[in-house]
């Protein structure tokens, strides 16, 4: 048989393994470096995170003045738009804060803590839906458990935060009476499996919506003919009539 | 008609207006922030690029003497082996030098350089592969072009490089001729559409092989029985017969 890299052979055994070793010397300096980048980037990455924290505090503070915010940008959203039933947005018109917080090891995960107003569908005012990475890259998450009003049959009552619980409250809750199905967009809070939207959701909440998200609310108020942004979403400015087509 | 959000208005028309555009400017501040980062994270890039530099030259110039060093690293990746023809592992037993150079912008592309010995196929000593990302996201490649040998119906004399060109040469030029098929792996070296392996292949060079290709080889010398990381790749121990089981 004859061996086409026989020509090759520009150094005998002992060099060989003289230079296996020196290869893996120079690959050992070569991690060594790696590993000392990924630390610095992480240190950049790190700073900023805290820089612009009172920024991202400032904004949700403002944010949560302004009427069906962040309904109005998720049904902007040309991926997320899709995925919310009429359930979703009758429980996301009570969103009123949405806040990204990375862990501190930023490649390990974060955290998406959604804030609601007193509502009629749950007892909750903090949602937190919470994406963790291991060092192998299996990706885990974990939800607030909603504790759903409909489902002790307890109507709008029970332990509200009493921060509103007025007519508006009351006048609502027929409609989640009898309704189980919470919507597609809620059901991801109680999905724990690593399938489907589960990780998806929280990418694009992360790295797309949250990054700015007053461009996909704005993409709503001024869709007022040639502007496309928005989506499958035809209705935009009769986002508060929405309610109102399904009774 | 009921407006299910009424209750969230808590701002009049200047209010909000005024919302608005402290929203506006600490998105502006927050986007300022973003660039910063990324500015400085790329700094981390560079200047980490430039101290693996001389170790990349030197792990290069080492290994090019190692006969069959990225024939086998090729073969015994998992997800590279599968697309390598008879043809590929013909040519690329006289790959001898695999480099990868990112661009100073390294969001903007790379180069991967490919040194081979003097042989039949073609008079190339150097095939360059350039994968470059525009500001858009867009991505286009561009390869040296191949000067094959058997289309100028020459067979391997033509203008060699002469750095060898010897009896080993004469004896596989018989195999190439009436070869108007490259191979797979080779074929991406002439192509210059986006789609399929195009990008594919360059990422697993750049991003995984190169970072530490001695890791592959050594697959292949030690796969004597219960190391399965050497993929679909059953053969390793039979490397240098290969090519006899062609003819």
């Amino acid at each position: 048989m004859s061996a086409p890299n026989t020509k090759q052979i520009k150094l005998d055994e002992a060099e060989m393994q003289k230079a296996f070793e020196v290869i893996g010397d120079v690959q050992n300096e070569i991690d060594r470096l790696n590993e000392q980048a990924s630390e610095e980037i992480l240190q950049v990455e790190q700073k900023y995170n805290k820089l612009r924290q009172p920024n991202y505090k400032k904004r949700s503070d403002l944010i949560s003045k302004i009427p069906s915010f962040w309904i109005s940008v998720f049904l902007n959203h040309p991926q997320l738009s899709g995925h919310l039933d009429q359930n979703d947005e009758n429980i996301l018109q009570y969103l009123k804060r949405v806040d990204v917080e990375e862990h501190d090891d930023i490649k390990s995960g974060y955290r998406i803590k959604f804030t609601f107003d007193t509502n009629q569908y749950f007892e909750n005012d903090v949602i937190v839906k919470e994406i963790s990475v291991s060092e192998s890259s299996e990706t885990t998450c974990k939800s607030t458990p909603i504790r759903w009003k409909n489902e002790s049959k307890n109507g709008q009552s029970a332990s509200n935060s009493g921060k509103k619980s007025d007519g508006e409250t009351r006048k609502r809750a027929h409609e989640a009476e009898n309704n189980n199905d919470h919507g597609a967009f809620m059901a991801w809070f109680t999905d724990t499996s690593n399938e489907g939207n589960n990780e998806e959701f929280g990418e694009i909440i992360k790295d797309d919506i949250f990054v700015n998200p007053l461009q996909y609310y704005l993409a709503a108020t001024t869709n007022d003919g040639d502007d496309e942004s928005g989506g499958e979403n035809d209705e935009d400015d009769d986002l508060e009539e929405k309610d109102d087509d399904q009774e």
